[in-house]
This record gives C-alpha cells, sequence and structure tokens, in this order.
C-alpha cells in the first residue's frame, strides 16, 4: 500500500509500506476513506518533538472494514467506521474509568510499529472496543468531513468544554483558533453556554467561529486580550476557558481572563506551560485537561453529526490527494489553512 | 475587651481592645462563644508569613448577636450564629457565583482593620449575608464544637472534597491528618465514597480517621505512600485525592497517587508547591481548590451537624480559656493537639 512517512523535518513522503493484515484475533484491518494533517503532526514536521526516519504518521481515520479478526464480534467487513486517534481495548480499569488514552494497552496510530492513519489502510488493534461503526452503510461524500472530525478535533474541542465545566448559560472563552478551537466553539454551543468569545484575528477562522455559535470575537492577544475580555464581561472575566493551544502564552491568557472559581479545560499539547499555583488557589480556579477520551465521546457527537445539529467538518477549507499529501502539512504549517482533508476514495 | 493578638512569631498575647460596635447599616456585633486555633494560624505563629505587631488574630467563631445595624433584616439580638472564616456581601458577581472567598467587598478576620476572632467580640460586616443562624435558639454545650467546626474546618475538608469531584462509590484518599484532612474524610463519607484511604501516622488520629469513615490507614510517607497506595488500589491508583497539607511534598504524593482521569481537590494553602504539567496533561488529572466557600456550604452542613449525622467537633481534642490561648497555640505547634478549641461561655 501507499503511506505517507516522516523522512526529517520538513519532509513527509509518501513511500510503499506492506498491506496490514490481521495479527491477532482482535484487529481489524480498514481500508482508509479518509485522512487528515492535524495541527499536533506540525510538532514533527516542524522539529520539535522527534520522530524517526521513516516512521508512519498520522492519527485520525475513517474508513470500510475490509478484514476482522476472530474475537471481534461487534464489526463486519464492510462496515465504515470512525476511528478515535488511539485505540484502547475497552475494558481495562482505566477505560472503564472513562480515560481511554489511558488504557493500559491502548496506543497512538503512528506510533512505532503501529501504521498511520495517513496511508491506504491501517491494522487496528482492539478493533471492537476502538472504532465505532457509522448506521446506515457508507455515508455520503457530504457527511465524511464532519465523521472524520470526530476522530480527534471535534472530541478534543468537546473535551475542552466538557473539562472547563460548560454548562447552561454559562460564559465561555475559547482561546486557539485552530480547528480545536473552532470545534471547542461547536462544543460549547452544543453543551448550552450563552456567550462564547473566540479569541481569532484571522478573518476566515471568525466567520466560522461565528458561523459555530460565537458571540463575541476578540481579536486581540496577549494582555491585550485580557483587557478586551474584561471589558467584554465588566471586569469579571468568564466562567470557562478552552485552551486549545498548549503555548505557554495561551495559558497565561487563560488564567488572565477566568473569573474566580471558574475553570480553564485545556487541550493543546502543553509546551513550555506553567500554572500559577498562588493565582489557582487564590481565585479556585480549577484545571483540567489531557488527550481527549475521544472514543468516549463518538456515540454521543456521532448521534448529533447524524441528526445534523453540528457540522464539526466545516473545519475543513482543503483537500488534497494521499500523493499529495506533503503540500497539505505546508498549508497547516503557513497557516494558510486550518485543516487539510487527505482525500482517498469518499464514495463507495 | 479582651482579645487574643500577634506579638511576634511565638508571642501571643490577650490583651484590652476597644469593644466592636456598629460601623455601617450592614454590620452586626457578635458576642464571641467560642473560637478555636487554625493550623494556617500556625504560619505567622512561626514566623512563615508576614504579620503585623499587635494585630488582630483568628479567623474562625461561633457566638450570639449583640446589636444589628439597620439594614440587617434577617437577625436578631440574640440569635446563636456560625460566621465562615470570611466575610462576603452575598450580592456581587463573584458570590452569586458561588465564590465568596472572591467577594468584592470580603474580608478575613484578623485582617488589618478588622476584628479577629480570637476575642471576646466581633464586628461582622455584611452580616445578614454572611452570617448563618442557628435555628433553635442557643445550642447545647456539647454541640458547639461541631458547630464552630463549621466556621471553616469542615467547610474546608468538604471544599477538598468537592474539588476532587469525590462520588457516590468512589475510591478516596486523604493527604493529611490535621483537622481539615480528617473532617475531608467526614466529608468523602458524607458523599458516599466507597473506600477512603487515609493517610497518618500518628494512632490518635488514626483512630479518629477511623471514626469517621476511614476505611484503610496508610502509615508510610512520601515514596513508601505511593507504593502503599498502589497496592491498596492494584496498581490504580485513586479516584480522588483530597490535598489537606500544602506543602510541595504532600502535593507530589496525591499526584503519585491519583489515578488517570482522576481529580486532586487541594484546600491547604500551597507553600512551595509546584504542579506537573506533563503528568497532569498525560493523566487527565483535573486539580481543583483554593480557600473554600465555607458560607456557600453552610447551611447544608449545619442541617447535617443538627441531624446528628456528622460530628466535626470531634476534632477538638483540647480546650482552653481565651486567656490561655497561648498554650493552644503551642499545642497545635508541637502536634500535640489536633484542634484547640477556645472557650468563651459555651453556655447561655
Amino acid at each position: 500500500m501507499r503511506a505517507a512517512v516522516f523522512q526529517q523535518p520538513g519532509l513527509i513522503e509518501v513511500v510503499d509500506r506492506p498491506d496490514p493484515v490481521i495479527r491477532d484475533s482482535t484487529d481489524a484491518v480498514v481500508r482508509v476513506t479518509a485522512t487528515c494533517v492535524c495541527g499536533s503532526d506540525l510538532w514533527y514536521f516542524r522539529g520539535l518533538t522527534p520522530r524517526q526516519h521513516g516512521q508512519t504518521i498520522g492519527h485520525e481515520f475513517v474508513g470500510v472494514v475490509e478484514a476482522v479478526g476472530s474475537d471481534v464480534g461487534t464489526l463486519r467487513v464492510g462496515d465504515f467506521v470512525i476511528a478515535p486517534f488511539m485505540w484502547s481495548d475497552g475494558d481495562c480499569a482505566h477505560c472503564l474509568f472513562g480515560a481511554p488514552t489511558s488504557c493500559t494497552r491502548g496506543g497512538i496510530w503512528g506510533a512505532p510499529g503501529a501504521d498511520g492513519a495517513q496511508g491506504e489502510a491501517v491494522r487496528v488493534p482492539f478493533a471492537g472496543a476502538t472504532l465505532v461503526t457509522v448506521p446506515g452503510g457508507h455515508p455520503s461524500a457530504e457527511l465524511i468531513p464532519s465523521l472524520l472530525a470526530l476522530a480527534d478535533v471535534m472530541g478534543t474541542g468537546h473535551h475542552a468544554a466538557v473539562s472547563a465545566t460548560v454548562v447552561a448559560g454559562g460564559v465561555v472563552a475559547v482561546v486557539g483558533d485552530g480547528a480545536v478551537g473552532l470545534c471547542g466553539i461547536i462544543a460549547a454551543q452544543r453543551l448550552g453556554a450563552e456567550r462564547i468569545i473566540a479569541l481569532s484575528r484571522n478573518p476566515q477562522r471568525q466567520a466560522l467561529a461565528a458561523r459555530f455559535g460565537a458571540t463575541d470575537i476578540v481579536a486581540e492577544r496577549g494582555e491585550d486580550a485580557a483587557a478586551a475580555l474584561a471589558e467584554l464581561t465588566g471586569g469579571i472575566g468568564v466562567d470557562s476557558v478552552l485552551e486549545c493551544v498548549g503555548t505557554g502564552e495561551s495559558m497565561a491568557t487563560a488564567f488572565d481572563i477566568v473569573r474566580p472559581g471558574g475553570s480553564i479545560g485545556y487541550v493543546g499539547v502543553p509546551h513550555g506551560t506553567e500554572f500559577p499555583v498562588p493565582r489557582m488557589f487564590g481565585g479556585n480556579i480549577g484545571v483540567r485537561g489531557g488527550l481527549a477520551p475521544a472514543r468516549r465521546y463518538l456515540p454521543e457527537l456521532l448521534t448529533d453529526v447524524l441528526a445534523g445539529t453540528i457540522d464539526p467538518g466545516a473545519v475543513f477549507d482543503s483537500r488534497v490527494a494521499l500523493e499529495d499529501i506533503a503540500r497539505g502539512y505546508a498549508s497547516m504549517d503557513d497557516r494558510s489553512s486550518i485543516k487539510v482533508l487527505v482525500e482517498l476514495s469518499l464514495s463507495v
């Protein structure tokens, strides 16, 4: 099969790789319909986190089940499935506690020894627990972007909102206008937030934020953003901050704009982030976040996608073929794209 | 009146002070029935935090309303009241959000310009919002310790449990066997925790922990405590940690024993504490805490004290008269007492 691999910082290539096969009785093999490039893929693309030469890459995909192991009772060949960005066994103590990203036998696509999502097919461990079947057969090409968004960015935006304890009637700010932040707006709106303030200075992303439910847009950054938020909230701050970037600056902004007794949900992988303990204690500010338990959230979010009440696929503003995936990385890297969908075969 | 003041580290003296009077129409004056010494009082007693020479001290009291301002509609002279450890106006945005310790017009007893609780009487700002009347007239002398515990330690232990998202059936560990930690055990038991592991190596405190509902006692500290907890939980860790000390070591223990997806509630004023961001993110560990909104919790906890279902007054294992309060500080300082009650006039 053809699959993208990391060669060196800035160099992604599509190469021939062995076709995946069933190795364990709990495996499935999925033919990839669509995959995409994630903001977190840019970390190794930019040389900021290590990656082996020739390593598989990508962790988001939807596709069609091509083969199942003998112990996979819940899937059938031909099922259209969504893969969360990590596999998990579904029955360890951590999975049962709702923390599948800490599954004792779990892992992430593209880890050494595993297939990446950015290829034609993927061997899926613990397929029965990991994959979620889309009911009703192969979905329409129009629906696929929103289904693909459930693999990571929509679940991650939802995790930010849940971790920030967004409640009906609440006042929410979203730091970060990438695909995750934009999905965080969808999540906050879905949870009933009354006011959703999006921090963005990019006109295209501002428009999408408004479409997703943002009631206010703040174009300032850093201390100016904090001042703008203070004015918008009468000096009180917001109940819930969704921190969807992961830098020290974005986290500092989150603490500048959260109100006493409020909550910060953070889902950007922290780089150079510190938590201001005295401020957290003095203001009773709660902090929670991490890798999203995308598998746990998938059924409820899938229901809403199928009902047409959320449309997270709108974050994909660019498409490339697998052979052109390097172009997708480049356009994510220079922020000319919000999120790049990699088409393999969207139609049946 | 007579009131205790801080003279210098290690030196608490009882001196003559002006009798408090109504200054604002929202004030009340309360004749103190009982007060007590808090673990946090030891910080200035030990010279670890600054305090002015001659400053009033103490922040926990119950007593009888002696005078009310013209705008205090909810209190009558003669009411027996509990004062939470901070006053608050009850109607600012922060109070309405449930964060009275961030009240824009709030403050703490013993702050410069305010009466301390460790004296014969206290002027109470925003008395209608701050004080909670005990129904049924003057309580019995036997009940007063548990009512006094609601001023701080029981509300603070409850805040640790709420911040650590203790739920029915949950597995909880309590770090710290001071009065707050012991009240945290009461709170966890009250919230329905199935297993409550108390970290304590003091036989008297272990016994009280067991009486309050601890199902397991771990006498080890530091890494040994983490190993003991790992064995007790099958290597999984606990759902909720109540961190009731505030040192770097106790917080490190909290992170060592919390399970992925679990929560840490911390209420010990942090000294030298840092939060391990990568571990928090990787394990989806939530952290929340701070000064307890004791006023918010008072009604529900008072109901349980009056019903006899909780007995937080049992943390008082020593009593002194106001004139002997220095002895109370000394016995808290050398940990020969868990918590010292200062008697003024317990009976009607």
